[in-house]
Order: C-alpha cells, then structure tokens, then sequence
C-alpha cells in the first residue's frame, strides 16, 4: 500500500487521557491528467484536468473521467497511458497522460470552457440535465435486470471487506461494482467518491465491459448529481449509495428510468427511482 | 427552508417488508458566481465559478469562496452582492453577482487559468503549499488559544442541534465556528463541505470578524487539503474534522503550525498537528 496510506505519529485523546499512537492516514496528492494525439509529427500534450486523489489505479481514473466526462467514448480511441514528468520527492508520478488514436477527434479547444463550469463537485445543474439529453444519453429503461433485496441488503459489508485502506486508515471512500448475484467485480478507494467511481468505472472500460447494463454501483457516503451523471454515461442502469442522495440525483435517476437507493446500511434501504429493479 | 429541501414519495426496505413514505431530501442546484466592478461606465460582469450547493446563504458562500480563493481580501472591496438572472421553475435564483468596489483591483484575467486548475476537490497539492507560501500566507503559530478537551468533545453534540436540515434529510454536510469557550457562533449546511465552509466563513467576513484567529471549524465527514487551506486563509488555526484527515491536510496544518483534529466522535479524537493549543 505504499503510496495510499501514511504512517504518522499522533495523540488520542479521550474524556481523561491523551496517549502518543502511530497512525495511518490515507495520502491525498494531485493528478494532472494530459491529453495527446498520436500523429505522425509526434503529439503535443494539454494538461485538462488536476483532480486531487490517492494513488493507484491512475490510468483507470484517468480513462474513467474521460469517459464519463464524454471525452472519449471506447479504449479503442486511446493508443497509449503513461505516467511522464520526474517524481516529487516522495516517489509518486502525479502526471498522467493519455495518447488518442490519431484518427480520434476530440475539440481540445472546446475543452478549457468545458473544464471551466465542471469540477468534482459536478457540473452545472439544471443546463447539464439538459446537456445531458443533447449529447445522446438515452433512457436506461429497457435494461431490466432484477437485484434481489438480500443482495442489495448484503452489498456494504461485502464491500467492506474490499476496502484494504479504509480499514487500515478510515479515511477513504470507495466504489464498487456489483452483479445481480451479489458478486463483487470490482472495489476502488480513494479519497474522493467521484475519483473512487472513475476508477471503477475505468476498469470497466479497460477491460470491455462497458456499457455496464448488468452491473450495479455502489458509492460510499452520498449520491450527488456527478456520480448518478457517471453511471448514466458508463450505461449502469443502478446507483446504491450508503448515505443521502441530492434531489438532482433523484431527478436525474427518475429522468433517464435509473434505479436509485440511498442509507443502505443496517439492514434497510430506501428506493428513490427505479423499484422495479429490485426484486423480493 | 423551502428551497433547501424537497418533500419526494419513495419506498422503504428492510429485510421483510416493502412501504411507501414521504421523504425529506437535500436540495443539490448549481450556483453560478459572477465578478463585475463598479466603474463610470457600468459594469461587465464575469462568470468565475459555477459550484453545486444547496440554496440558502448564498452570498456567504460566493464571498467566503472569493475570500479563500485569494480574490478578495476584506468585505470593504465589496459593493454589493445580489441574485440576478430570472428565476427557474422551481423559484430558485441560481446566479449571484458580486461587485467589487471600483477601486479594487483583481486580474480577471487570470482567473480563468485559475479556475482552471481548481476545483471543489481542492486546488494542485504540492504546487499549492508552495503558492499558499509564496501568496503571503504565514504561519498561524503566534495565535494560541487553548481550547479545552471538553469544549471538543461536546461539538459535534451541539451542531447537531443548530443542524435541522440534516435532521430532516441526514443528507448534509456542516461547518460550524465555535469559541473557546465552546460557543457555537455560526453552522451552515450544504451538499458540498467546502460549500458549507464557504458559508460560515463568508458570514465571519461579512460580520466583521476576520481573520479568525480566536476561532475554531468544525467540519462533517473528512480534512482535505482544500478545507485546511480555507481554514488558513480566514485565519483560523484550528480544524476539527468528524472523519479522518488526508495526507496533505496533515501537512498544511503541520506547515502552518495549525491544529487539526479528527475523528472527533463518541467522546474522543485524535490530534494530527497542533496539540499545544489542546488543553486539559
């Protein structure tokens, strides 16, 4: 885990005693993700994105945004993803930079406008709703898989099992992927929700199995607006988060026939879209 | 509260049975912040951030954002702060409009590639701790309050209580400052904890009292490196997180000789940085 988690020296502190503990944090450090086009007169890289995330999977997260900020739509379209730039001190490449196909047009110059109204804490609202319709994303409707109630109940404990620094540090979210069976598929952690769904929602795309129409995701804390955008985009018809979802991700989820439940957790869950996915 | 949260129906689950129920949630709409400056021949306002946030105080939140993005330095430089734009179907005003002073001088221009590389998961890591040192920002050592273990442990109790939108939904983050003496001065709530952080530091500036130096911050959820940074910006040395802190907050606060406290929960926590400013 060298690279996710950091051992540091701290006190505890109770109603009566404090006590010196060596502690392990989760390391939050910045990825700057580069975009290049693989041409014959060799590629010029622009830097589109600076996300702060823990280390590891970064080519998933990086392949992830892209994907789900509808960038790229196949692994197809990308010739190559490499780590470049000289380390920083501690070992870690925080630079990332993905090679386009040289037949793959993307509107690098539209991109900086783009960059500029989106950010981590989701894009914009209402005009992306609308956006979200223009660009092509359809209703998930017709994909009717069944989550049988015991495994939706089941899902956060067996996740937790898959969370090697959360248990190690307590600090970190994580994203899974999930069939109608209960199985696992994939588990990321990182210290943001939305980095944790890029790299979950990469390693789909990795490995092709995207559009994920069978698979179900689940989210650590809160359902926002990004994170059910994400899943729409990744074609992932079900998004289950631990704590409270946001009244855009109940719209969006009710908008594009989504199924959305929330505070899965001891036992219960609520269904705020989509009960028809969900079986007895 | 209308307008911070949304009566939906939806059903609940638990291992045997099925219901229907009206549910609170969270209301999560993009929030777009404009510039513009007072001069003789009127104003051209820019869009500088559009940021997810749930409705309420949102003027303390665009200038606690301004505050800490370094744009603004006191609430003198401001000339007035107002909702534009019309409405949207929900009755919502979603563009807020701050006017600076004419005398005050901000390079709009180079906003944009600010904005750029910043976000609400948090501005470029280690590139930051040295932009934070190079912009002025100084050790936060010489300010020495102590606040008492007890006072610390009883906060998230007492927030609780000012907290009612978490009550009805238990989809929202907080921030609150509290005293020394364990008075909690401000709490707001939002989707977003770097929103609601914005918020009561927004209210601190316009009521006079920054830089915060006898003051602490309370946050919901986790310390990342973007909430150490507002903290020191407002001048409060102090951070007491409910979750764990990430590496790079750890770092700031140990850079800038601030406290940072976390795991702030079930009558303990534990201390990353700054114990001297802890008493007994």
């Amino acid at each position: 885990m060298t690279g996710s988690s950091l051992a540091i020296d701290i006190s505890k502190v109770d109603d009566k005693t404090r006590t010196t503990a060596r502690d392990c944090i989760a390391v939050e450090e910045p990825l700057e993700i580069q975009l290049s086009s693989a041409t014959a007169s060799g590629s010029a890289a622009k830097s589109i994105s600076i996300t702060m995330r823990t280390p590891g999977d970064d080519g998933e997260l990086a392949l992830g945004f892209l994907l789900t900020e509808g960038i790229i739509r196949s692994a197809d379209q990308v010739a190559s993803v490499t780590h470049t730039g000289p380390d920083d001190e501690d070992g870690l490449q925080n630079t990332i930079r993905v090679e386009l196909q040289a037949d793959v047009d993307v509107a690098l110059d539209k991109l900086e406008r783009h960059f500029y109204t989106t950010s981590s804490c989701g894009v914009c609202g209402k005009a992306s709703l609308d956006a979200l319709h223009v660009s092509g994303q359809e209703s998930l409707g017709q994909h009717t898989t069944t989550f049988p109630r015991d495994v939706i109940i089941a899902l956060p404990d067996r996740v937790r099992l898959l969370q090697p620094l959360f248990s190690a540090t307590g600090g970190l979210h994580a994203a899974a992927i999930f069939t109608a069976d209960g199985e696992i598929v994939i588990v990321k952690e990182d210290v943001g929700r939305h980095n944790a769904t890029d790299k979950v929602i990469g390693a789909l795309l990795i490995s092709g199995r995207l559009p994920g129409n069978k698979f179900g995701l689940l989210v650590s804390g809160r359902a926002s607006f990004e994170l059910m955008q994400k899943a729409l985009v990744a074609g992932i018809p079900f998004l289950a988060a631990v704590g409270a979802p946001s009244s855009l991700a109940v719209q969006t989820a009710r908008k594009f026939d989504m199924t959305l439940v929330g505070f899965l957790r001891d036992s219960t869950f609520n269904i705020y879209a989509g009960a028809a996915r969900i079986g007895n």
